[in-house]
Protein backbone atom coordinates (compact mmCIF):
# COMPACT_ATOMS: atom_id res chain seq x y z
CA UNK A 1 0.00 0.00 0.00
CA UNK A 2 0.93 3.39 -0.69
CA UNK A 3 -0.48 6.70 0.55
CA UNK A 4 -2.41 9.65 -1.95
CA UNK A 5 -0.91 12.78 -2.97
CA UNK A 6 -4.02 14.48 -2.15
CA UNK A 7 -3.67 13.00 0.99
CA UNK A 8 -0.68 14.51 1.97
CA UNK A 9 -1.79 17.61 0.78
CA UNK A 10 -5.16 18.54 0.60
CA UNK A 11 -6.24 17.93 4.27
CA UNK A 12 -2.77 18.96 5.62
CA UNK A 13 -3.70 22.37 4.57
CA UNK A 14 -7.08 22.41 5.69
CA UNK A 15 -6.17 21.03 8.91
CA UNK A 16 -3.34 23.83 9.71
CA UNK A 17 -5.35 26.85 7.87
CA UNK A 18 -8.42 25.66 9.96
CA UNK A 19 -6.14 25.84 13.39
CA UNK A 20 -4.79 29.42 12.53
CA UNK A 21 -8.64 30.91 11.79
CA UNK A 22 -9.11 29.72 15.40
CA UNK A 23 -5.98 31.59 16.38
CA UNK A 24 -6.69 34.34 14.63
CA UNK A 25 -10.32 34.46 16.52
CA UNK A 26 -8.26 34.26 19.81
CA UNK A 27 -5.61 36.92 18.66
CA UNK A 28 -8.62 39.56 17.79
CA UNK A 29 -10.48 39.11 20.96
CA UNK A 30 -6.81 38.91 22.82
CA UNK A 31 -6.04 42.71 21.05
CA UNK A 32 -9.36 44.00 22.24
CA UNK A 33 -9.54 42.54 25.40
CA UNK A 34 -5.99 44.07 25.95
CA UNK A 35 -6.37 47.50 24.59
CA UNK A 36 -3.74 46.49 21.87
CA UNK A 37 -4.53 47.85 18.24
CA UNK A 38 -5.08 45.13 16.16
CA UNK A 39 -2.56 46.55 13.13
CA UNK A 40 -0.01 46.21 15.95
CA UNK A 41 0.00 42.12 16.28
CA UNK A 42 -0.87 41.97 12.48
CA UNK A 43 2.14 44.17 11.46
CA UNK A 44 4.44 42.88 14.09
CA UNK A 45 8.03 40.71 13.10
CA UNK A 46 10.02 38.67 14.80
CA UNK A 47 13.01 40.64 13.46
CA UNK A 48 12.95 44.03 11.02
CA UNK A 49 13.44 41.89 8.04
CA UNK A 50 11.23 39.67 8.44
CA UNK A 51 7.79 39.36 6.73
CA UNK A 52 4.73 40.75 9.34
CA UNK A 53 2.00 38.44 10.70
CA UNK A 54 -0.02 39.52 8.12
CA UNK A 55 2.12 38.52 5.36
CA UNK A 56 2.94 35.23 6.97
CA UNK A 57 -0.74 34.51 6.93
CA UNK A 58 -1.31 35.33 3.00
CA UNK A 59 1.66 33.16 2.61
CA UNK A 60 0.60 30.36 3.79
CA UNK A 61 -2.81 30.77 2.06
CA UNK A 62 -0.95 31.26 -1.51
CA UNK A 63 0.86 28.12 -0.71
CA UNK A 64 -2.02 26.26 0.00
CA UNK A 65 -4.07 27.46 -3.09
CA UNK A 66 -0.86 27.23 -5.42
CA UNK A 67 0.36 23.99 -4.28
CA UNK A 68 -2.49 22.25 -4.74
CA UNK A 69 -3.35 23.75 -8.25
CA UNK A 70 -0.29 22.98 -9.19
CA UNK A 71 -0.38 19.07 -8.57
CA UNK A 72 -4.37 19.01 -9.89
CA UNK A 73 -2.97 20.87 -13.25
CA UNK A 74 -5.28 24.23 -12.32
CA UNK A 75 -4.17 27.44 -12.89
CA UNK A 76 -3.05 29.14 -9.51
CA UNK A 77 -6.16 31.16 -8.39
CA UNK A 78 -4.97 34.86 -8.58
CA UNK A 79 -5.61 37.13 -5.06
CA UNK A 80 -4.68 40.63 -4.58
CA UNK A 81 -3.24 40.16 -1.26
CA UNK A 82 -5.27 43.13 0.12
CA UNK A 83 -6.08 42.02 3.55
CA UNK A 84 -5.80 44.62 5.95
CA UNK A 85 -7.86 43.43 8.92
CA UNK A 86 -8.35 40.11 11.15
CA UNK A 87 -11.66 40.03 9.85
CA UNK A 88 -10.13 40.39 6.23
CA UNK A 89 -7.49 37.40 6.72
CA UNK A 90 -10.22 35.21 8.32
CA UNK A 91 -12.15 35.49 4.96
CA UNK A 92 -8.98 34.89 3.10
CA UNK A 93 -8.89 31.88 4.75
CA UNK A 94 -12.26 31.18 4.29
CA UNK A 95 -11.86 31.62 0.18
CA UNK A 96 -8.44 29.76 0.65
CA UNK A 97 -9.90 27.05 1.66
CA UNK A 98 -13.13 27.08 -0.08
CA UNK A 99 -10.99 26.83 -3.21
CA UNK A 100 -8.88 23.75 -2.01
CA UNK A 101 -12.21 22.02 -0.80
CA UNK A 102 -13.19 21.73 -4.61
CA UNK A 103 -10.36 19.99 -5.79
CA UNK A 104 -11.17 16.66 -6.12
CA UNK A 105 -8.87 13.48 -4.64
CA UNK A 106 -8.61 12.16 -8.39
CA UNK A 107 -7.68 15.52 -9.74
CA UNK A 108 -4.57 15.32 -7.65
CA UNK A 109 -3.81 11.38 -7.26
CA UNK A 110 -1.73 10.32 -10.30
CA UNK A 111 0.04 13.42 -10.62
CA UNK A 112 3.26 12.30 -8.66
CA UNK A 113 5.28 12.62 -11.52
CA UNK A 114 3.44 15.44 -13.24
CA UNK A 115 6.42 18.15 -14.12
CA UNK A 116 6.44 21.46 -11.70
CA UNK A 117 8.61 24.25 -12.97
CA UNK A 118 9.85 26.99 -9.70
CA UNK A 119 10.77 30.13 -10.61
CA UNK A 120 10.33 29.02 -14.59
CA UNK A 121 12.65 31.59 -16.78
CA UNK A 122 14.90 32.69 -14.07
CA UNK A 123 18.10 31.73 -13.09
CA UNK A 124 16.76 29.61 -9.98
CA UNK A 125 14.39 27.59 -12.08
CA UNK A 126 14.20 24.31 -10.66
CA UNK A 127 12.15 20.89 -12.12
CA UNK A 128 10.34 18.78 -9.74
CA UNK A 129 7.86 15.70 -10.06
CA UNK A 130 4.98 16.44 -8.31
CA UNK A 131 5.92 14.46 -5.63
CA UNK A 132 8.78 16.23 -4.81
CA UNK A 133 7.36 19.63 -5.25
CA UNK A 134 5.03 18.96 -2.07
CA UNK A 135 6.96 16.92 -0.23
CA UNK A 136 10.61 19.00 -0.48
CA UNK A 137 8.87 22.44 -1.35
CA UNK A 138 4.92 23.05 -0.71
CA UNK A 139 4.88 21.81 2.08
CA UNK A 140 8.12 23.07 4.10
CA UNK A 141 7.33 26.43 3.24
CA UNK A 142 3.47 26.02 4.01
CA UNK A 143 4.31 25.23 7.80
CA UNK A 144 7.10 27.70 7.83
CA UNK A 145 4.28 30.11 7.26
CA UNK A 146 2.03 28.64 9.45
CA UNK A 147 4.21 28.41 12.12
CA UNK A 148 5.98 31.83 12.26
CA UNK A 149 2.41 33.50 11.98
CA UNK A 150 2.04 31.66 15.41
CA UNK A 151 5.19 32.10 16.73
CA UNK A 152 4.92 36.26 16.09
CA UNK A 153 1.40 35.61 17.98
CA UNK A 154 2.61 34.22 20.96
CA UNK A 155 5.51 36.57 20.90
CA UNK A 156 3.28 39.19 21.47
CA UNK A 157 1.45 37.30 24.65
CA UNK A 158 -1.19 35.55 22.48
CA UNK A 159 -2.40 32.37 25.20
CA UNK A 160 -2.36 29.79 22.57
CA UNK A 161 -0.35 26.40 22.73
CA UNK A 162 0.91 23.86 20.37
CA UNK A 163 -3.34 22.34 20.91
CA UNK A 164 -4.02 25.25 18.68
CA UNK A 165 -1.63 25.18 16.01
CA UNK A 166 -2.15 21.48 15.65
CA UNK A 167 -5.68 22.24 14.35
CA UNK A 168 -8.06 19.12 14.67
CA UNK A 169 -6.71 15.44 13.70
CA UNK B 1 0.38 5.74 -8.53
CA UNK B 2 0.86 6.79 -5.09
CA UNK B 3 3.51 8.08 -3.51
CA UNK B 4 5.14 5.97 -0.39
CA UNK B 5 4.91 6.32 3.19
CA UNK B 6 8.93 6.36 3.81
CA UNK B 7 8.98 9.65 0.58
CA UNK B 8 6.91 11.78 3.11
CA UNK B 9 9.20 10.91 5.87
CA UNK B 10 12.69 10.19 6.65
CA UNK B 11 13.82 12.13 3.29
CA UNK B 12 11.76 15.02 4.10
CA UNK B 13 13.10 14.99 7.95
CA UNK B 14 16.76 14.47 6.44
CA UNK B 15 16.19 17.66 4.31
CA UNK B 16 15.46 20.09 7.26
CA UNK B 17 17.72 18.55 9.67
CA UNK B 18 20.64 19.03 7.23
CA UNK B 19 19.09 22.37 7.24
CA UNK B 20 19.00 23.01 10.43
CA UNK B 21 22.38 22.02 11.35
CA UNK B 22 23.67 24.44 8.34
CA UNK B 23 22.02 27.22 10.40
CA UNK B 24 23.52 26.14 13.60
CA UNK B 25 27.19 26.35 11.99
CA UNK B 26 26.21 29.90 11.25
CA UNK B 27 25.12 30.37 14.39
CA UNK B 28 28.23 29.38 16.23
CA UNK B 29 30.14 31.43 13.61
CA UNK B 30 27.99 34.59 14.55
CA UNK B 31 28.15 34.45 18.59
CA UNK B 32 31.94 34.52 17.80
CA UNK B 33 31.99 36.78 15.97
CA UNK B 34 29.36 39.07 17.88
CA UNK B 35 31.10 38.26 21.03
CA UNK B 36 27.82 36.96 21.95
CA UNK B 37 27.85 34.39 24.92
CA UNK B 38 26.62 30.79 23.42
CA UNK B 39 24.40 30.53 25.91
CA UNK B 40 22.18 33.42 25.25
CA UNK B 41 21.57 31.93 21.27
CA UNK B 42 20.75 28.48 23.01
CA UNK B 43 18.68 29.54 25.89
CA UNK B 44 16.49 32.08 23.86
CA UNK B 45 12.84 31.67 23.52
CA UNK B 46 10.27 33.92 21.79
CA UNK B 47 8.14 34.32 24.89
CA UNK B 48 9.18 33.05 28.89
CA UNK B 49 6.81 29.88 28.37
CA UNK B 50 7.74 28.89 25.18
CA UNK B 51 10.67 26.47 24.39
CA UNK B 52 14.64 27.59 24.11
CA UNK B 53 15.95 27.21 21.39
CA UNK B 54 17.90 23.93 22.24
CA UNK B 55 14.91 22.10 23.30
CA UNK B 56 13.26 22.92 19.89
CA UNK B 57 15.81 21.33 18.33
CA UNK B 58 16.39 18.56 20.40
CA UNK B 59 12.35 18.16 19.96
CA UNK B 60 12.88 18.21 16.56
CA UNK B 61 15.08 15.17 16.06
CA UNK B 62 12.93 13.58 19.06
CA UNK B 63 10.15 13.35 16.18
CA UNK B 64 12.28 13.06 13.60
CA UNK B 65 13.31 9.96 15.38
CA UNK B 66 9.81 9.05 16.92
CA UNK B 67 7.76 9.27 13.32
CA UNK B 68 10.40 7.36 11.82
CA UNK B 69 10.54 4.26 14.52
CA UNK B 70 7.11 4.33 15.24
CA UNK B 71 6.42 3.90 11.20
CA UNK B 72 9.05 1.26 11.04
CA UNK B 73 7.50 -0.99 14.20
CA UNK B 74 10.61 -0.28 15.57
CA UNK B 75 11.71 0.95 19.34
CA UNK B 76 11.82 4.75 19.71
CA UNK B 77 15.75 4.83 20.46
CA UNK B 78 16.10 6.97 23.87
CA UNK B 79 18.42 9.60 23.69
CA UNK B 80 19.32 11.55 27.14
CA UNK B 81 18.83 15.33 26.00
CA UNK B 82 21.91 16.01 27.80
CA UNK B 83 22.97 18.52 24.92
CA UNK B 84 24.28 21.63 26.37
CA UNK B 85 26.40 23.35 23.49
CA UNK B 86 26.07 24.13 19.59
CA UNK B 87 28.93 21.42 19.13
CA UNK B 88 26.55 19.01 21.28
CA UNK B 89 23.48 19.49 19.11
CA UNK B 90 24.81 19.07 15.84
CA UNK B 91 26.14 15.75 17.32
CA UNK B 92 22.51 15.37 18.07
CA UNK B 93 21.29 15.98 14.63
CA UNK B 94 24.28 13.63 13.64
CA UNK B 95 22.76 10.92 15.63
CA UNK B 96 19.59 11.50 14.56
CA UNK B 97 20.60 11.54 10.76
CA UNK B 98 22.47 7.91 11.66
CA UNK B 99 19.27 6.19 13.13
CA UNK B 100 16.60 7.37 10.08
CA UNK B 101 19.12 6.76 7.59
CA UNK B 102 19.54 3.56 9.27
CA UNK B 103 15.69 2.48 8.08
CA UNK B 104 15.08 0.93 4.82
CA UNK B 105 12.33 2.38 2.15
CA UNK B 106 10.60 -1.13 2.97
CA UNK B 107 10.54 -0.65 6.57
CA UNK B 108 8.13 1.86 6.57
CA UNK B 109 6.21 1.23 2.69
CA UNK B 110 3.28 -0.77 3.34
CA UNK B 111 2.87 0.63 7.12
CA UNK B 112 0.06 2.62 6.28
CA UNK B 113 -2.98 1.11 8.56
CA UNK B 114 -0.21 0.11 11.27
CA UNK B 115 -2.16 1.50 14.61
CA UNK B 116 -0.30 4.14 16.39
CA UNK B 117 -1.58 5.34 19.56
CA UNK B 118 -0.59 8.80 20.99
CA UNK B 119 -0.28 8.78 24.54
CA UNK B 120 -1.38 5.55 25.33
CA UNK B 121 -3.10 5.16 28.48
CA UNK B 122 -3.85 8.76 29.30
CA UNK B 123 -7.50 10.46 29.03
CA UNK B 124 -5.88 11.79 25.76
CA UNK B 125 -5.10 8.53 23.97
CA UNK B 126 -5.27 8.67 20.60
CA UNK B 127 -5.45 5.64 17.84
CA UNK B 128 -4.42 7.06 14.36
CA UNK B 129 -3.69 4.95 11.19
CA UNK B 130 0.35 5.52 10.03
CA UNK B 131 -0.50 7.40 7.11
CA UNK B 132 -2.38 10.13 9.58
CA UNK B 133 0.11 9.68 12.85
CA UNK B 134 2.64 11.26 9.68
CA UNK B 135 0.42 13.48 8.37
CA UNK B 136 -1.47 15.01 10.32
CA UNK B 137 0.78 14.38 13.10
CA UNK B 138 4.10 14.14 12.59
CA UNK B 139 4.81 16.21 10.30
CA UNK B 140 3.23 19.64 11.79
CA UNK B 141 4.78 18.66 15.05
CA UNK B 142 8.26 18.09 13.13
CA UNK B 143 7.98 21.47 11.14
CA UNK B 144 6.93 23.37 13.74
CA UNK B 145 10.31 22.76 15.73
CA UNK B 146 12.25 23.10 12.62
CA UNK B 147 10.55 26.61 12.01
CA UNK B 148 10.69 27.85 15.75
CA UNK B 149 14.50 27.35 15.99
CA UNK B 150 15.09 29.17 13.19
CA UNK B 151 12.11 31.96 14.40
CA UNK B 152 14.22 32.02 17.38
CA UNK B 153 17.72 32.56 15.72
CA UNK B 154 16.40 35.20 13.46
CA UNK B 155 14.70 37.40 16.11
CA UNK B 156 18.26 37.02 17.70
CA UNK B 157 19.68 38.50 14.51
CA UNK B 158 21.13 35.43 12.66
CA UNK B 159 21.50 36.74 9.25
CA UNK B 160 19.91 33.47 7.78
CA UNK B 161 16.85 32.88 4.98
CA UNK B 162 14.54 30.81 4.03
CA UNK B 163 17.22 29.52 1.50
CA UNK B 164 19.13 27.96 4.56
CA UNK B 165 15.97 26.57 6.42
CA UNK B 166 14.86 24.82 3.14
CA UNK B 167 18.06 22.63 2.99
CA UNK B 168 18.88 20.90 -0.49
CA UNK B 169 15.59 19.66 -2.51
Amino acid sequence: MTISLYAASVPVFKQMLEGLDAILVKAEEYAAARNIEPGVLLQSRLFPDMLQMLRQVQIACDFARGVSARLAGLEVPKFDDSEQSFADLRELIKKTLAFIDGIKPSQIDGQENREIVLRPGTPKEKKLTGQSYLLSYGLPQFFFHITTAYGILRHNGLEVGKRDYMGQY
